[in-house]
Parts: structure tokens; C-alpha cells; sequence
């Protein structure tokens, strides 16, 4: 007989929103920024962001969280450079 | 005497998320989530998207939709394999 015991995990949908600190430099969209200006669409600021968006199993709300911003630290943002926000919700 | 006669112009934030195409290949998305596997990380799904968020002047809400639009169409996203949305809000 098979053993019935088994953590029941959740499946959680990651939204990981990543941008530089402020007073970092961002050569990218200065030179965006500036191709705008030339097509005729000038704009007062312009800043870039990237997103990860991601579902992932956990045990729990905190786990997936704690995942998350682990993949964050480790691999999907420079913590130096980088400010990250992280919206999680349960999926399933 | 300098004419009176000006354009009011208002100030438009606007918040632009450009992803691909569902059905178009991600390899950098596909290679994070090789990477965050790799760390211990193993998620269900990944995306990635970029943002760009911006400030311009407009005289109206009509016309600061029209030129991001348009700056989206001809510089920041590809219309053939992106997708995007634009999120408009007053700012003064």
C-alpha cells in the first residue's frame, strides 16, 4: 500500500516588476527617450521597467513569496542596482 | 503686447506594458526558467514583458492615447509580434 501522505501544495501566479533605483543611470531609455524626440513624441520622463510573470507551487502564501523573492535575489534583479515589487496571488 | 492666445496643455502619465505575441517563441524567457530550475527555483510558467512608463503633454486625454499609440507602434513595441497595453492617467 502506498503511503496517502502528501503535502498538498497551491499553485501561485507571480507578477515581478523590476526597475532601477533611483539615480541610477539608464542609457537605454535616455536613447529611447531621445529617438522619441526625433519622431516627433517628446516626453518629460521616461523610465523602463521589466516584469517577470510566473506560476510556481508552494505550500503556502509565505513560502511562495519567500521563493520568489529569493528568484529575485539571485537571479532575476541585481539587489545593487535593482528595486523589485512582487504581486502574488493564489491560482489554483 | 504678447498674444494671450495659448493652448492649455495638460499633463498625461502613462504606463505602457509591451509583451509578445502569445504563440511567439521567448528564448530568453525560456532560458530564466531553465536558469531558476537550475537554482532550485522550478516554476509552472514564465513571461517576460517590458514597461516603460512615461510623462508627456497633451491637450487632451484623445490625443495623449493617439501619441502613445503611436510611439508605441513606431519605436517601442513590434506590432507583429507584440502585444501592448497602455494605461493613461491625468497627472496636472
Amino acid at each position: 500500500m502506498v503511503s496517502d501522505f502528501e503535502v498538498s501544495k497551491m499553485q501561485y501566479h507571480a507578477e515581478v516588476t523590476i526597475g532601477l533605483k533611483s539615480g541610477m543611470l539608464d542609457p537605454e531609455a535616455t536613447t529611447i527617450k531621445k529617438a522619441l524626440e526625433h519622431l516627433g513624441y517628446p516626453t518629460n520622463s521616461l523610465q523602463m521597467q521589466k516584469r517577470f510573470i510566473l506560476d510556481l507551487d508552494a505550500a503556502s502564501r509565505d513560502e511562495a513569496r519567500f521563493k520568489v523573492d529569493e528568484m529575485c535575489n539571485r537571479l532575476l534583479a541585481n539587489p545593487v542596482i535593482h528595486n523589485y515589487e512582487i504581486v502574488l496571488e493564489e491560482s489554483g
